[in-house]
């Protein structure tokens, strides 16, 4: 509703070939972060590499984003489905599809270094850390607790769950695993842990 | 055991005096690291400025540590008792307890920010991550273990569970949290996370 309001004021103002023009240069910056980050990795690629491969001059990339992590993040996005969560009436069996899903992500060398990249950077940047939260964090995790809330109606888990704390059950081991490297990642572990974590819902 | 058969043997082939001299040595280092992280922080910490602290050469510190990240890791642990969890009959009750000494620890900005720099070290450094693994983490997760075992003794929780799953139901909801911040790490939390986890286990 307010991205429509935003958006006829922008209208409003700018000429409809202006927009077309800024939608251009937003797709070509973001296909060529993916390219950067693909080629050379997250850690070489810089705002001028992509700007030289966009076509377009570092301040076009500036006036977006604030950082390299928050165009790579929007990179990141633009290839992914809108977040929802199966949901077929059985919880475990929907619960472990997402689990599987997530670590095969994890398993994925590309995806798993940019994510680890990004992540490194959160912790210095807060505005960073902000944005990853809302746009793809906190989407992830709203996504499951929406899932959470249906198994609630279906009497399949307590009434009575935070479903904040509930969500990081399933997701918490998982990024342990990944970040401290613990122990492998695996489909046999998204398994169990679907198991413990459904059952912790009881 | 192995410790003290290698103790043994330094002991034969140095002297006396040389063995308290790295005795010595090594323990200024650890106190100057501490005291480095403590005013400066970890960032601006180096080894150095930890050599001129502690009045040795660089080269005495390289000797025994790969790395800044390695010193201030047994900096960290010098300080800590052994680890064992508290057996007191009540696994409810002892996990509880662990759970709000582990919040109360991240919520302590001086530690968590020097956690959080050497988990940042640790992704790009596998020595300095296997080193954390080895001292830090894995002798957490052991003990952590021992006590579900003594659980699992007593008949208070299943007895085919993979504890290496189990362990991880406690600690990856926290480092959850406090890595990517995504709500209040606090007491309240550690309270709701016990009973959840705990039920996971059942």
């Amino acid at each position: 509703m307010i991205v429509n309001e935003t958006n006829r004021i922008v209208s409003f103002v700018k000429s409809p070939d202006s927009n077309r023009r800024s939608d251009r240069a937003r797709t070509a910056i973001l296909a060529a972060a993916t390219a950067s980050v693909a080629e050379i990795g997250y850690a070489k690629t810089t705002i001028e590499g992509i700007a030289g491969r966009a076509g377009v001059g570092k301040q076009t990339i500036y006036r977006w984003w604030s950082s390299k992590g928050a165009v790579v993040l929007d990179a990141l996005l633009a290839e992914q489905a809108e977040i929802e969560l199966p949901d077929t009436g059985d919880f475990t069996a929907d619960l472990r599809t997402v689990l599987r899903a997530t670590v095969d992500e994890f398993a994925d060398p590309g995806i798993s270094a940019t994510l680890r990249a990004l992540m490194i950077d959160m912790q210095n940047d807060p505005a960073l850390s902000e944005r990853v939260m809302e746009r793809m964090l906190g989407p992830q995790l709203d996504a499951t607790k929406r899932r959470l809330e249906s198994a609630q109606e279906a009497g399949q888990i307590s009434a009575d769950l935070d479903l904040d704390v509930a969500v990081e059950m399933f997701f918490g081991p998982i990024y342990h695993r990944w970040i401290l490297q613990t122990m492998p990642l695996d489909r046999a572990y998204a398994d169990s842990l679907t198991t413990l974590a459904v059952r912790a819902l009881g």
